[in-house]
């Protein structure tokens, strides 16, 4: 038998035994997929979807949250979500940044949960087959969406300086309790709550905060309520188009690998949301007798996040669940 | 002899002997940047393109073509082009929505046929090394293409909800046929006609059926021939570009795999267009005085068509045939 | 020991003993990646950043810049960069265009340079485990965005007609002189000049250009300077955005590998742009009070070109070097 070279092992540094250069490849793409979802993708969307003198505002909101949910991410929020257990549903944080830490054989999370007779390991931590850099810059791209997501219910509601303070605080103390608890190990994990990719950690959040922040910032002034026509549709659209061929690397990249799950994943993002933009379509010509691109970019985001927690699942119920309960923030988003 | 961990053989589900998980990663990711072709990339070249007035309508037509096709797809339509023989120019159609169908070996197309002595495989199967849903999702996105393509020849000419009905019929009647015939082991295919990725099977079909339907439709009105400034230049461009690149994904993945083809395919489909680009603009220069973006535009249009059908096979003759024969399609679609 | 089918030695032409295909889909991903950042990254955020009045021609200058670098990269630049050496600056050029050359094992540079002693290889070629094609590509769109980012200086200063002869004349003449010295086998690469990904070969390069053609060309007229609003910012932050995400593939292949040096390389090029945003923004808020869009641009932009000569290195006194070299480069593009 034999191994063409390309494959056999060998002691570069650089290519450590358990490097699958296959699935690091995909990986470092699937965050490349989904990094272009929030920047230029939500940047624009929003910048488009807004009035026209909210834009460059909603659109800067969207930049900055990105750019800051980084800094925080490296330097304790990542260890938050992933490290050592400190409290049942939080993380010691701590900086990811040390090299040796990060050229390392990705492990997650850090916790290890035993069974009640102490030695049997209840959940057994992923390996994936790729260092821990890659790990720290995919999750991170998964925060920084969370928290543009979440500027979406605030457009034209907030000024910049307090949102400047509100992504380092909310990130710090809201996302990495809901991170760490169903992903990183903590108890909801132990529970055996099942999130393929984001739903519980990403977009129930990100809609509970954006509704709530909402709520307390107030509504728009009655003159912008009366009358809101989007900026540039066409800026809207491009967005969109990021995000729904975007999704490909957000739930793509569920499985740590390049595997059999991840291309069920993409396949089955992509069904949904075509499924949901082809419904909420006919509904619109049969209700209002004619169709509406608005309507259809809703569907899309609506269909994307719907399919996100079950993408590798093939669980119907849950997907139902998941739709019922997303569609609140879809509509505050782009509605009001 | 010793082969990386992340090489071994396994016995995980999700991790089957056939996958190369570098075929799959790259297999993925072209098939996203075939979608980002579309979405937003013909969507927002459309929109920049036309007049003002149907910059919308473009746009969602294009939008909406892509969500239609994928259900049709994953309906009835990937299994009357790549299926079982039904006549010698159509597969029978399916779902390919089942599980166990989707994540076992890709292999295509189903139809086998043998030589007269009725025991040698006249045309053997190609079995790439990832699962049948990655291929569902490939050929899916080149479908998807096909339509918006179509699109092109229709914008603004054409109602809305008529090019609802259109998609599915065009697809389920017209583009299967062609996909049977040239790559889905009909009787093109036993013929040994060769189409590296698209020439026949996408830009042909296209080309003939923009070319109908605009004669069925009828012109534009005399007013809007007249004058027809594009909405705007830059969303064109953006278009545009994403077209270019996003070629890598269409020619590049045409070889099913991460291999020496795959790289060959994309650096001509560069050649070729920048050749294309670089030429047009001097004849510009040389007849008009004046370079033309609207003029490179086609060029790269051209010149990425063009090199499809003969990516992966250097053959000059069969490239200059292919760019005679596609220039009708470039011309109606962007100048009337 | 098993070793799956997909990765055991095969003897098909298409997939050599050498060949990982991890790396390749890695590397073709990544040059696609930057191609993006220029077409239509640099394309939209120029045409967005001018005045109106230039906005298509400074679009058309990038787009033009990238179409015929490619043409001279492979009709006599790739191998007056990388190929045998003619004199210590500078390679013997020659056509990148013959099959049995691309179809081969990557390997670059092609000067080898022995010790004094006659036997001993200097500074061994590299051998990437993918073919000549990947490099040829990767290589070329490095080269396309040096000229792009050459043309940022001249935006509306420049004729069109004069454009088209700069860009050939400056590739085949300044360009491969520092990219042979310093990558291709020449004298700076000799004395161990390090340039991780392009901080001495391109952006220093088209800093210089870029000044010196700009003193050349004069200034733009009083009235121009005086008033100088953007044409459209939500361009110029979907082409920034393309320019961020885009880097990963910049610094990302780098290694001409998927392995761990790619995965940090990545890491740190998102780390230090997002610090460069939020640092910039915190000083336009302290110093001017207001955050302001085009401030965070340059930010982006500066932070990108920074990090890129030592993104896999870790070097931080060069980082900072390189980091005052480079200001003046984006304080002339965008600026001035």
């Amino acid at each position: 038998m034999s191994v063409p070279v390309a494959y056999q092992g060998n002691t570069s540094a650089a290519i450590a035994e358990w490097l699958n250069k296959g699935d690091n490849a995909w990986q470092l793409t699937a965050s490349t997929l989904v990094g272009l979802m929030s920047v230029p993708g939500l940047v624009v969307l929003y910048g488009g979807v807004v009035k026209k003198k909210w834009a460059v505002n909603s659109a800067f909101m969207a930049l900055y949250a990105f750019a800051a949910v980084w800094i925080c991410w490296v330097g304790w929020a990542y260890k938050m979500s992933f490290g050592e257990k400190l409290l049942p549903f939080w993380g010691r944080g701590g900086p990811a940044l040390d090299q040796a830490y990060l050229i390392g054989r990705a492990a997650l999370p850090a916790t290890a949960h035993y069974h009640a007779d102490g030695t049997t390991l209840e959940t057994a931590m992923i390996e994936p087959f790729f260092p821990m850099a890659t790990v720290v810059y995919f999750q991170c791209v998964f925060a920084a969406i969370t928290l543009v997501l979440v500027a979406g219910s605030l457009l034209g509601r907030m000024s910049f300086l307090a949102w400047m303070l509100f992504v380092p605080l909310w990130l710090t103390f809201s996302y990495t309790v809901g991170a760490f608890s169903v992903w990183g190990g903590g108890f909801l994990f132990q529970w055996g709550v099942i999130d393929y990719c984001g739903g519980y950690v990403i977009h129930i959040p990100a809609g509970v905060a954006g509704f709530t922040a909402a709520y307390w910032v107030g509504p728009r002034t009655m003159k912008d309520r009366e009358r809101f026509p989007p900026n540039n549709i066409m800026f809207t659209l491009t967005g969109t188009g990021l995000l729904w061929m975007g999704w490909a690397g957000f739930n793509g990249g569920g499985p740590y690998a390049a595997n059999v799950d991840a291309s069920m994943a993409v396949l089955n993002t992509n069904i949904c949301t075509a499924a949901s933009l082809v419904v909420w379509t006919c509904l619109d010509v049969i209700f209002f007798n004619k169709p509406s691109v608005i309507g259809a970019v809703q569907a899309v985001i609506t269909g994307l996040v719907c399919i996100t927690p079950g993408a590798g699942n093939n669980f119907l119920l849950y997907f139902l669940i998941m739709h019922a309960s997303c569609m609140p923030r879809v509509l505050i988003n782009l509605r009001y």
